[in-house]
């Protein structure tokens, strides 16, 4: 039969998850523990400490991550289930990666790993970098697909945040660079050799519906609350947290008044376009991450804030569009106009701010904790000093150019792979539709026994 | 053409909203600054402590005006995106004028203006007060008209306050009065003055669907969790603070049942109505803001929870039709039901507690922090001794006065205002509907250049 | 006519939860006050630490059971209003009523009782047991039946928690044992007793679409988010909360993607089912409860989870069918793959860790806080020794033998109980149908003031 070559491969996934797990399981049999309880009542009450310092903010990127990112993504009418669930996977499997590679990386030579809430938080950062790329190819892959685009992408994060953190040094604790950026690049190169033909035709399924677009408008509000919390987990308590916090919450506010007037001066009528709300409010947290914990004036916050949002909403008006044209680029949810132009204007207010910090700026200003455990005393203190300040605005530079550089071309790389045909892409015409993924109750009392299964999705259809 | 008077001014919108964000940037620029970073060490975990203990109640206020008061709004079936978004809009853009005034108003004669976490939470009390009036006119408004109700209601509210809190020592921790009084007569005047006719007749998209009722209870069930965050957050930490999150929890536990039971007492057939479910069980909630860190036994707090849950169902029962029919009052959500008539019952109560408490009562008893940022100690310094427990349960009553004279009043002029017919008041036929302010995707592939927005929007309702 | 023995009872929900109000309100009048106010400023900041320390798991373990749960339970396309608001009924009864035998049972000789957050959240813990076992009869019972269920279950569940860990000293911190295993039991006991006739053919409104599904996800993914806050609120802060967080995060990170592999495996084509996906992801938090403070290495938790989602999987797909077909049980949302199998492994799974640990393992290893405020000493004093060990681990089979044993027994008496013609059990035609307890709005103004329940049941199916 025709469907024949499309629906074998199915069983890749469950084979490539079980294998992926019992390798898991060996490892973590292997090589991981957690730290040995301590013995002292202060030592006790130190971990407490750490514990209630660091779980709520991790719970607020939980719910991020797997509730607001996932409604999020909800704006195709019929791909909800399919979007949410895959979100839900590839956030668990990238962070289980993420902690092997991360302990194969850097814990190896130290024997046993001991496994703790920071450490994954990290890798949960790394899962990150993953959901934000699917954004680009979203409701045109299977879940193979984006497993080996995990796959490929963890590894590739951790080598760049890597050098861009800890070997150039550069300041950027709420993930500007090493993550929006990266990310952002890394999917857009994904889709480009993906679906090299170029721009496809608008795919009917592929228009969200006001009942759609409310759904993914609670997934950006839910977002768009704990922000702060994503951007401030890893500054050092104190200060720099509390500032961190407070430019997150400037940022943000003005990117949803600028959206609003942004999007009601493009569109027709002065009305709104919810793809515009559901985008653009976010801009602010995205560009203020490598700034956050600086000492910069809170009009910095702001004015970072709204012109994040400007760009994304021109992003969506103009320069989408336009890369779809001329460059045959498909980018599904404009993860361009969220990641990539406001992690660009984030990385440049980034050198900027320390290039115009007063001279007498002690080390603080910039202190953060390296996400990678390195240790952060090295990084800062590199930059007091004459020229110091200037080295550093250019290190922000370098690394906003290694951000892209090395995920554009792994992006491209790894889309190639996607091609591959094993890894069963759904054709155009079953696009976009949970009925593919997922198997509805009464789909098989209604349809024989021998029905294809693009039967039952047009069965399905009629239905809902 | 007919629609030009009413389709021109919407670039009122954008052009009202940049050059406040303009204004923003300018204040913010010339007058307010961060806090030192602190240099000693204690200090540092000195604000690592104040942030751990604020920022969590924080991150829950935010997640129930941005996510529960969005999602409680959405009971209008076809209103689901506008109110959501305008709920945001506003939450942002009073935070904002608030921060503004407030630097006028408190701290202008200190020069610079330090901006923290708790002059943020108080900026976001009074956005409260507008999200709460919006309540009244919801539907039938455009966002202009919002808007400049937000512009009126902030200076109001914080000079209302200020009256109440700092001059007549009023205590209210948890808003009661000056939070959820002032804004529900507010609201009503500006729908009076707003809609001077009298009650409109049933709009056909008035009447809210199942599905836009359940999505109404989750933004319920999100605000009735997350509302002992919201009374606590300004007490003082320890007892107080334990007693308010209790008193909270018990008032809100027992509106939830009572509520259960006067609807379907009141309903045909013993059924439930999910508006009075929407409403009832916060109403407790409401009332507990002025009593909750008071030494009372937990019984008052679930008989004012019982009594106020009471009061809201019999008020959506009876008084509303009646204020419908008499006075012509539009009170579309109800919020005469759900903040006036359990806050009058709260602050009642707060007289009560003062008046019957134990004669030995220390300062402490009536402890709070000042949202103002007035000393503490000078407002509860009044209350000990003889007759000042009688003339304490007198300000308490002088404040819940105060606050509805003001608000009435205030409120009445500012509905004039939004009759101004620049401000786009949208015509009773296009009411209730998403389309008349979001642009949805295929709008413009499937109508004509010069098709008019009432045909759009016919459109649409055919396509949903 | 017809419908009166079925509409008549209808007043017992309103005249029994009064009757429960006001009994409530005098019992908390006479026997329960707050804590006297701490008077130096050592217990003050030490109450402010616990608050801080106790309120922000309180809070999620809120969102897990009234947002979280509530959604989970919309699956059903046409009864959504009703799961949301029978849960939400339920968690406040029965938190009441905990608090009110728990008052009776074990404070009594010490006349007045202080209340504190921590004995509320003990009383939650006990709500959540009929939040659980309401899942077996979802749908074809009345609020009535469920009140009833409530008023049953908590008192017995109170005795079997206090026999389970205070004479038995099973070691059980999240409750798999005393909560899980437990409520699952109690609750096929009912559904058994209630439906004794066998299990009904499926019924036109059982069937999810693919929206309720979506909704049900949603809930889903709120509870796996928070799970952590569950299982850890009563470990003893310092490592072995930690320890709990962490193994519950990696269990249910296991539980996420062996979902995935079981139900892509099991079902036809390799596509997934959302009621797989809406537990399995569960089952690891439900079975790690037992074990989760244990000095126990990471890999134990990872595959744990594994486990535990795949007999999720397992009964969904082979025993629910197995059990309906033989012994003509009924369960509507697969308790017992989600929290019998799962509780079992755990059990089973808590004494292998015991038997397993290290001979030198101090007392602290096993520590946590008893819930029912025995000294944990006490119960932890046990265990250490050279037989110790061995008896623990027999304690642990014996404590599930008993939480088993007396919730089946129970639960038959309970349903017998409910089969009480005045209960009114809804008829089977009108099982899965909001509009059997909720008073929609235009209802009676389409309808005539003398047409049946029915009729407008029938009527609102055809407008929605």
């Amino acid at each position: 039969m025709a469907m024949l070559p499309f629906t074998r491969p199915r069983c890749l996934l469950p084979l490539f998850l079980g294998l992926f797990q019992g390798t898991l399981l060996l490892f973590f049999a292997l090589f991981i523990t957690y730290d040995e309880p301590s013995v002292q009542a202060e030592d006790t009450s130190l971990v407490a400490n750490q514990v209630y310092g660091t779980f709520p903010f991790f719970q607020d990127i939980q719910v991020m991550l797997v509730v607001g990112l996932g409604l999020l993504l909800t704006f195709l009418p019929c791909y909800g289930l399919s979007a949410l669930t895959h979100n839900f996977l590839l956030l668990n499997f990238s962070m289980q990666w993420a902690i092997v590679l991360q302990g194969l990386i850097h814990h190896f030579h130290h024997g046993q790993i001991h496994l703790d809430l920071h450490k994954l938080l990290i890798s949960e950062f790394a899962a990150v970098t993953v959901l934000i790329s699917v954004g680009a190819i979203l409701g045109r892959t299977s879940p193979c697909q984006l497993l080996v685009m995990a796959t490929c992408e963890v590894p590739i994060y951790l080598a760049s945040e890597w050098v861009i953190v800890s070997c150039l040094g550069v300041l950027d604790v709420g993930g500007t660079i090493t993550i929006h950026v990266f990310s952002c690049y890394f999917g857009l190169g994904v889709s480009k050799a993906l679906f090299w033909a170029g721009q496809k035709p608008l795919h009917p399924k592929e228009t969200p519906t006001p009942r759609s677009d409310l759904m993914s408008l609670v997934g950006m509000l839910i977002l768009w609350v704990f922000w702060p919390s994503f951007v401030a987990v890893l500054c050092q308590p104190g200060d720099a947290q509390h500032r961190a916090i407070l430019n997150t919450l400037l940022a943000m506010s003005a990117s949803a008044i600028t959206t609003v007037v942004a999007s009601s001066l493009l569109e027709k009528d002065g009305k709104l376009s919810p793809g515009h709300l559901q985008n653009g409010s976010l801009a602010g947290g995205v560009a203020i991450g490598a700034v956050a914990n600086m000492v910069v004036p809170p009009v910095a916050a702001l004015a970072l804030g709204s012109l994040s949002a400007v760009a994304c909403v021109l992003g969506f008006r103009l320069l989408t569009p336009l890369l779809g044209r001329k460059l045959g680029l498909q980018d599904q949810c404009g993860i361009h106009n969220l990641h990539g132009l406001p992690g660009i204007l984030g990385a440049a207010a980034s050198a900027v701010a320390i290039l115009a910090a007063p001279k007498d700026t002690s080390a603080s200003h910039f202190s953060q904790l390296s996400p990678t455990g390195a240790n952060a005393s090295q990084v800062v203190g590199e930059q007091p000093g004459d020229s110091g300040v200037g080295r550093q605005a250019l290190y922000q530079a370098a690394g906003l150019v290694v951000a892209i550089g090395v995920s554009l071309v792994s992006g491209l790389f790894t889309g190639a792979t996607l091609r591959l045909p094993c890894l069963a892409r759904p054709p155009e015409r079953l696009c976009f539709d949970d009925s593919l993924y997922f198997k509805f109750q009464d789909q098989d009392e209604s349809l024989g026994p021998d029905s294809t299964t693009e039967e039952g999705a047009l069965a399905l259809k009629e239905r809902v």
